[in-house]
């Protein structure tokens, strides 16, 4: 689950879990050359982390904690990755730029992103069944964090770029 | 270069050049769903050796000696590869399957391969620019290779296996 959140709630973080790395993100979103992602619910994604990742989204299985299908593969180099796609007729149509701080809080990963255009966010993932679910919904009441965001980093910088472009 | 040889052409072989190592190599090919690759003279292949890559192949840029422009890329997992694929509409539609003996002349990299319902073949490489067809071509000459195949592997089996159905 995600949130927006401020300083303070970071700092609280920062007290309570424990840092286990830093990382910046290059996420490359692909364009399906026949198939429309954004009517179907599926990405493809290229992540330039501190490895490179491929990534299939399917549709969103739960709307309330955004869980997915997903099918990831490590690559050797993104760029390459991307020509491949390029030349399948893949467009890469947006790129998602991200600082993030990764915490270990007991069974939950935690990660503050600080997201290039749009600010600071909270993301709570426990690893395992979607049963699990429950406890990532209790430990966001614990913190005091409301109105989660379903929508995802790209889904919000798309949605920010048209709002720019209707200014 | 590429070309069908019998027992004494490969002992030969055995002989004169240094050998590298021996692989057993299976390669899917993927249709793309909505270009015509059989048309477009493309592919898109995953390959297990020794190592794991997806390789785009654009059309032959020299019908002689089939060059074809590339980008490929090393992947983790093959299966998980393919997987993602199908799940963005390609289709496996053919597997070769080959036991590939690779030995180093000079500057040649030379491949025997053993190829799965086709016999067996050599292929004879030399790394760098396109002008060094040439030297290719005189080597061939040497080792009185005649009749170079121009066609993949894979075409050959997709011929043998249209052959097989017709009898």
């Amino acid at each position: 689950m995600k949130f927006r959140i401020g300083k303070d709630l970071k700092e609280k973080i920062e007290e309570i879990a424990e840092f286990v790395m830093e990382v910046f993100e290059e996420d490359y979103y692909l364009l399906h050359p026949c198939r429309d992602f954004l009517k179907t619910d599926e990405a493809l994604r290229v992540r330039k982390s501190d490895r490179f990742y491929l990534t299939y989204k399917g549709p969103r299985v739960d709307e309330e904690t955004k869980t997915r299908d997903e099918v990831e593969v490590e690559v050797k180099d993104p760029y390459r990755t991307l020509e491949i796609f390029k030349r399948l007729g893949f467009d890469v149509f947006a790129k998602v730029s991200k600082l993030r701080r990764i915490y270990r809080l007991g069974e939950f990963k935690i990660c503050i992103d600080d997201v290039e255009g749009l600010g600071e966010f909270i993301e709570i993932e426990v690893e395992g069944e979607l049963k699990d679910r429950e406890k990532v919904l209790n430990l966001a009441e614990d913190l005091g964090l409301k109105d989660p965001i379903t929508k995802s980093y790209l889904e919000l910088i798309l949605e920010s770029n048209v709002n720019t472009n209707h200014v």
